[in-house]
C-alpha cells in the first residue's frame, strides 16, 4: 500500500490527488517521473552515480539509495506511471525534523532555454539563492510542547532574507515552540547535538565540501541538501550512549538537473556549501560562548 | 614623469589619448577616479582595507599598497583628475609575465541596476565566468624566442571555453613561442617553478582560499586575480637559489564593486577561486606525469 509521505517538506506533494512522491511501509520512497524528461534524466543520474567507482564510499552514502524504477498506481489517480524507487531517507525516524535546503547561488545552468533561464535567475534574486548561495525550501519541527509537528509557511519560508535564514537555521535545533519565536527567540537547545559532535551535521557537510573541492564528475544543478534529526530521541536520552541520539542525517537529493562535470568542480554548489556551513558554525559558535557565559559564575565560585 | 603602464593586460588602457592609469618611476600605480562613484568606491574600499585590524597581516599581502589619493595630470589631457596611489605590483620585474583573471561566476551582486545586471550576465554567459567560476581577461608572455612580449589579443581571450581557459594557463607557463601555440602545444617549461613550488602560485591561492572560507568583512564583486613572474631569471637561473627565481606573485585588484560582506562569506569569490586552483592543480599534475613518465626509463636502467 502506497501513502503520501507524511514528513516530505519541498517540492511536489502528493494531496487532493496532485502527482507527488509516494512511500510504503518497507521503507521505499517512489519518485514518480515527470514528463518532460527530468524525470528520466534524474534516472539516468542515479543508474551512473549508482555504478560510478570514482565516487568514494564514504560519499555514496549522502545520496539516497537507488533501487531502479517501477510502474504504479500515481497519486494523481492517472493510472500506472514510471517511479524512481528509493530508500526513504526519513523511514525509520520516529518523530524527524527535516530541512530541505537548495544549494548554489543559480539554480539554471549553461545552455538552458531563455524560458527556463528566466524563470529561475528571477526566483534566485528574490530568495537568498544570489545572496546566501542557498536558499532554505521548507522545514517542519516536533514541537514538544505541542507532541506535533509544525511546518514553516512556504510563501513565508521563500521570503527569507539573510537573518530569516539564519533564525530558520536556529528554529530547526531548538526545543521551544517554533510558532512562538516571533516572540520568543529560538533557545538553539539541540544544536550542539544536531548541528556539532562527532556525528552531526557540520561534520558531514564538511566531508562533502571534501569532495566538492576535487570533484569533476557532476554538476549538481538545482540540487537540495535535506537535514533530518531524530528530535524525540534527544529527549529522552539518559545513560552512556547519547552520542547518536539525535541521529543527524545529511542527504542530497533531487538530480533532475544534474550535468556532467567535465573536468570542472562544482563551483557553484561548493561556494554555496561552504556560505551553508559558515551559517551552522556560527551558530555553534554562539551555543559555545552562551554556555561558556552561563558556566563560568558556578567556575568562580560565585 | 608619468607614463603608460607597459605591462597592463586588462581594463582601461591609457593610449592614444584615453583615460587610464599611469605609473611613475618610483614603482607607483596611479589609477584614475572614474566619474560614476567607482573609483570613489574603489578608494573607499582602500582606506577600510587598509586600517582593517580584522584583516590578517599575510593577507594585506596579497593586495597592492596604498598610498591615498592624489591630483596628476590625466592620461586623456583633460586636466588634473584624482587618482589612486597604489603600488605598481609590476615594479621590480625585468621581463614579467603577467595574466589577469577576474574570479567569480557573476560579476553582478544583489541590488545593482537592472541595465547593469543585464550587460554583466550576457558577458558572463558569453566568457567561462558562469560555466568556470572565473575568466581569463587579458594576459602576455616574454617569448624567449623572440626576446619580446607576446600579447593575447583581446577578442581571442574574451571568446575562451573551457579549453581555451585552460590552454592559457599551459601557455601562459611555457617556454615555446606562444605565437605557435596552434601547431605547437604548450610546454609548461615553467609550471612546476612558477604555480608549483614552496612559492609559487598555488601555495598564495590556497592560503586565499583560506581566508575566503570564513571571511564576511568583504565581497569582491568582479575583482581580479593578477598572477606575475619573472621570467628571464627562470632561465638564467643557476646555483642553489632557484627557489625563487619565478618570484611568482599573486595580487588581487580591481575594487570597483567591492561590497560588505554582512556576516556572509563571498561564495562566489570562494566557488571561483577553487575552480581556479583545480585548474592549476591540474596542469602540475600532468606535469609531474610526464616527468615521470620521462625519466622512469633511466630509473630501470633503459
Amino acid at each position: 500500500m502506497l501513502k503520501v509521505p507524511e514528513h516530505q517538506v519541498a517540492g511536489h506533494i502528493a494531496s487532493d490527488g496532485k502527482l507527488g512522491p509516494l512511500v510504503d511501509d518497507q521503507g521505499r520512497f517512489f519518485k514518480p517521473l515527470q514528463g518532460d524528461s527530468r524525470g528520466e534524466h534524474e534516472a539516468k543520474f542515479y543508474e551512473s552515480f549508482t555504478s560510478n567507482k570514482m565516487v568514494p564510499d564514504h560519499i555514496h552514502r549522502y545520496f539516497p539509495v537507488y533501487h531502479g524504477t517501477q510502474l504504479v498506481e500515481a497519486s494523481d489517480g492517472s493510472g500506472k506511471l514510471l517511479h524512481l524507487v528509493l530508500d526513504d531517507v526519513v523511514s525509520g525516524y520516529s518523530n524527524p525534523s527535516v530541512m530541505d535546503v537548495k544549494i548554489g547561488s543559480r539554480t539554471w545552468y549553461p545552455d538552458v532555454s531563455e524560458g527556463y533561464f528566466k524563470k529561475c535567475i528571477k526566483k534566485d534574486r528574490e530568495t537568498t539563492t544570489v545572496s546566501l548561495g542557498f536558499r532554505v525550501s521548507g522545514f517542519k519541527i516536533f514541537d514538544h510542547q505541542e507532541s506535533s509537528f509544525w511546518r514553516a509557511e512556504k510563501k513565508l519560508v521563500l521570503g527569507y532574507n539573510a537573518d530569516g535564514a539564519r533564525l530558520a537555521l536556529r528554529k530547526f535545533v531548538s526545543s521551544n515552540s517554533p510558532a512562538d519565536s516571533n516572540s520568543t527567540p529560538p533557545n538553539c537547545a539541540f544544536a550542539s547535538e544536531v548541528y556539532g559532535g562527532p556525528n552531526g551535521i557540520l561534520v558531514q557537510l564538511l566531508e562533502l565540501k571534501e569532495w566538492f573541492e576535487t570533484q569533476t564528475l557532476y554538476h549538481f544543478n538545482s540540487c537540495s541538501i535535506l537535514m533530518t534529526y531524530e528530535n524525540e530521541s534527544i529527549l529522552m536520552k539518559g545513560g552512556d550512549d547519547d552520542v547518536q541520539a539525535a541521529r543527524a542525517q545529511v542527504k542530497l537529493v533531487d538530480f533532475a538537473h544534474v550535468l556532467d562535470g567535465s573536468g570542472v568542480i562544482d563551483h557553484n554548489f561548493l561556494g554555496g556549501l561552504c556560505s551553508f556551513i559558515k551559517f551552522i558554525k556560527d551558530i555553534l559558535q554562539s551555543v559555545d560562548k552562551r554556555d561558556e557565559t552561563e558556566t563560568s559564575p558556578l567556575e568562580n565560585g560565585n
